[in-house]
C-alpha cells in the first residue's frame, strides 16, 4: 500500500462542508450511468450461471447518501430481473470499499434504517449482507475469484500517488494546466497508465470468470491534455491559491510543491490500457457531460441562473473532495478564504461559459 | 434486529476510560482459551477438505487491541500448521462483526500497521482480507454456508434485550441477585435460552458443513443462579447506585427500572440448549477462572496485593463495558461518582475474598 493513498479521502461527518452534504454531482453521475449498469447486470445474468449468492463490491464507496444509493440500485435491478423471470432472488454479499481513513462508522450506523426501509418497500433485507472493506484499490482487497460484479463511481481519477518530480516542473500549478510543460502531461499519463493497469490486473484476480466491472470516472473529451474541460476547474483553484500567496498567507514554494494525485484520461488512453493489460473485454465505453453545478441538471429548467449560487455549489463540491488534501499540505487556516475566492472565480467563469465535467463510463467483462 | 441491541457497546476511542485501554481481562481470557482454539482448528483441518480461502468470523469483535489479537492468533495457528505439513497457506477472508455502533473506524485505521507488522514477521499479508460486518449476531450476518470458522469471546453473555417484566419484580436490583425473587431467575434463563438457541440456529445456516464455532463467555460454576460467582460483581454496582439514590442524585425508581441485558449461564444450561437446538455437536466444554483484577493473573506473583489498585482496575474494566448503558439510562453525570464508589466497594470485597470470573468455553462442530 502506497503511503500517499491515505490522502484523498472526502470530508467526514455530516456537517455543512461534509462530503455527505455535498455529493449531488456524484449522485447525478450515478443516475446517468444507471442504464449502463442495468444493461451490464442483465447481460451478465443472461450469459452466466445464476449464483446462489451474488457478491458485489463498490470500490471507493465514500461515506454519504450515495454509498447506499448504489447498493439500492443494484438490488433493485436484480430484484426486478428475478421478478420478471419468476426466479428466486439470490442472497447478496455487498462489500463497501474505501481507504482506511473513510468514515465507515457513519455508513454502518445508517444500515439499520436502510434495511428497515428496504423491508417496507417489499424487499427482504434478510438476504443482503453488507460488509466494509478498508484498503486501497491499488492493492488486493478480496480473495481470488470471489466477486461477481464490481462497481466504482468517481474514484478512479484518483491516482495511487502524486507522480514523481513534478515539484520542479509544474511550478505555480497544482495539476496539468495550460502553462505546464509537456513533461508534466507525460508523467501524469504514465502514472495513470501504471495505476489503471495495476487496478485491472488486481480486479481480474478477484473476479469470478466472466465477472463484470462498471467504472465511471472523470475524463476529457479532447486528446490535448491541457484542454479546458479537464483542467480549468483546478486552474481556478490555483488562481485562488496564488492570491493567498500575494496576500502573504502561504508561500509560493508551497503551491509549487503541491500537485494533485489525479488524472482525467482521454477515452483512447483508457481503451489502450484495457487492451494492453489484457484481462478484460471492453464491452462499452460511453461519455457524458454533467454541469459543473449539477443542480442545473436536476432542478427546474426555468429557474433563473444565478452565477453566485452556482459558484458556491461548485466550491462546496470541490471543497468536500479536496479539503483534507489541501489542509494537510497548506494548513486548515487557508480553507475558508481559499474557497471563498474560488467560489467567486467559478461564478465569474460560469457567467461567461456553462461548463461541464466530462465523464467516462466503461463496462468490462473478465476474459 | 431488536431495538435494544444497540445498547451494549463498549466505551469508544482510546482515552483513559475507553474499552481499548481497559480490556486486559478480555485479553487474559483470550490467551487462556488459545489451546482450545488451536485444538479446534487443527481438528478441523485434519478432518475436512482444506479450502482455498478460509473464511473466519469474529463475532462481537469490539474495538481495541484484542480485536486484531484474535485474528493474529488464528493466522499464526494456521500458518504454523501449514508449515509443519509443508502445505501452501490458504487465503483468508476475516470478518470482524459487532453492532453498528461499534467503533470500526479505529480498527480500520490500525489495519495498515497490522499488515505491515505481519509482513515484518514473515507472514504474507497479501492473502489476508479483512472486512467489517456491522449487525447484531441475533440476526443473520453472512450468506448461507459461507463461513468455515467462527469465534466469539466475551460477547454471548450479552442478551438480545432485557427480559420483559423485570421492572416490577426486580426492585433495587440491576441483575439477578441474592434478593431477587425466583421469577427473576426464570425470566433471565428463558431469555438466554431463546437468544442462545437463536444464535446457534443462525450460525448453523451461515457455516459450511462441518464448520466450527469457538465461544467463550461468562458463566457460573454453581447451579444456583444467585451464587456469588456471577452476581456479586453487579450487586456491588447496585450498592453504589443505591448510595447515589440516598444522596439524591438519582431516583430509586430509576434503579428499579434498570436491568442488565446479560446472563451468566451454568454449564448444564449451555449443554441443554446446544442439545435441544440440535444443529451442532458439542466437542468440548471447559471452565476456567480469571481474577476479577486480571493483572493478578499476568504480573509478578510476588508483587504486593493492593486492594485499592485492584478495586480501581476492576472498576475501570466494568466502566469500559457498562458506561454507555448506564449513561443512557441514568445520565452521564452519574458515571464518575458511581465508579468511584464502586472501586471502593470492590476493594473492600477483594481484601476479604479473592474472587474470580467464571468463564465457559465451548467448541462446536456443525452437524
Amino acid at each position: 500500500m502506497v503511503a500517499t493513498v491515505e490522502v484523498p479521502h472526502m470530508n467526514a461527518g455530516d456537517g455543512e462542508t461534509s462530503y455527505a452534504n455535498n455529493s449531488l454531482l456524484q449522485r447525478v453521475v450515478i443516475s446517468k450511468a444507471r442504464p449502463i449498469m442495468e444493461e451490464t447486470i442483465e447481460n451478465m445474468f443472461s450469459t452466466t450461471i445464476f449464483p446462489g449468492c451474488f457478491n458485489v463490491a463498490d470500490l471507493g464507496c465514500s461515506s454519504g447518501p450515495n454509498t447506499l444509493l448504489v447498493l439500492s440500485e443494484i438490488l433493485d435491478i436484480i430484484h426486478e430481473m428475478c421478478r420478471q423471470v419468476n426466479r428466486k432472488t439470490p442472497e447478496f454479499q455487498m462489500f463497501l470499499n474505501d481507504l482506511p481513513g473513510n468514515d465507515f462508522n457513519t455508513i454502518f450506523k445508517s444500515l439499520p434504517a436502510f434495511y428497515k426501509q428496504r423491508k417496507l418497500n417489499g424487499s427482504s433485507s434478510k438476504s443482503c449482507f453488507i460488509a466494509g472493506v478498508p484498503g486501497s484499490f491499488y492493492g488486493r482487497l478480496f480473495p481470488s475469484t470471489s466477486v461477481h460484479f464490481m462497481h466504482s463511481s468517481y474514484s478512479l481519477h484518483w491516482l495511487s500517488e502524486v507522480p514523481e518530480n513534478l515539484d520542479l516542473n509544474n511550478k505555480r500549478n497544482i495539476y496539468m494546466a495550460k502553462s505546464s510543460p509537456s513533461c508534466v502531461y507525460q508523467v501524469y499519463l504514465e502514472q495513470f497508465q501504471r495505476d489503471f493497469s495495476l487496478f485491472l490486473s488486481l480486479r481480474s484476480e478477484e473476479l469470478v470468470c466472466s465477472g463484470r466491472i462498471l467504472l465511471t470516472f472523470l475524463g476529457r473529451s479532447i486528446a490535448d491534455p491541457s484542454s479546458k474541460d479537464c483542467c480549468y476547474l483546478w486552474e481556478l483553484l490555483t488562481k485562488s491559491l496564488l492570491e493567498l500567496v500575494d496576500e502573504g498567507l502561504i508561500e509560493e514554494a508551497e503551491v509549487d510543491s503541491f500537485n494533485l494525485p489525479y488524472y482525467t484520461p482521454y477515452e483512447n488512453e483508457v481503451r489502450e490500457i484495457v487492451l494492453k493489460q489484457g484481462s478484460f473485454h471492453l464491452d462499452k465505453l460511453e461519455i457524458f457531460g454533467v454541469n459543473w453545478d449539477p443542480s442545473g441538471d436536476v432542478s427546474n429548467k426555468r429557474c433563473v441562473f444565478n452565477k453566485y449560487s452556482s459558484g458556491q455549489n461548485v466550491a462546496n463540491c470541490i471543497r468536500a473532495v479536496a479539503e483534507p488534501m489541501l489542509a494537510n499540505h497548506f494548513g486548515d487556516f487557508i480553507i475558508d478564504p481559499l474557497f471563498a475566492k474560488y467560489a467567486t472565480h467559478v461564478a465569474e467563469h460560469l457567467a461567461v461559459e456553462k461548463t461541464k465535467h466530462v465523464n467516462i463510463v466503461i463496462s468490462l467483462t473478465k476474459k
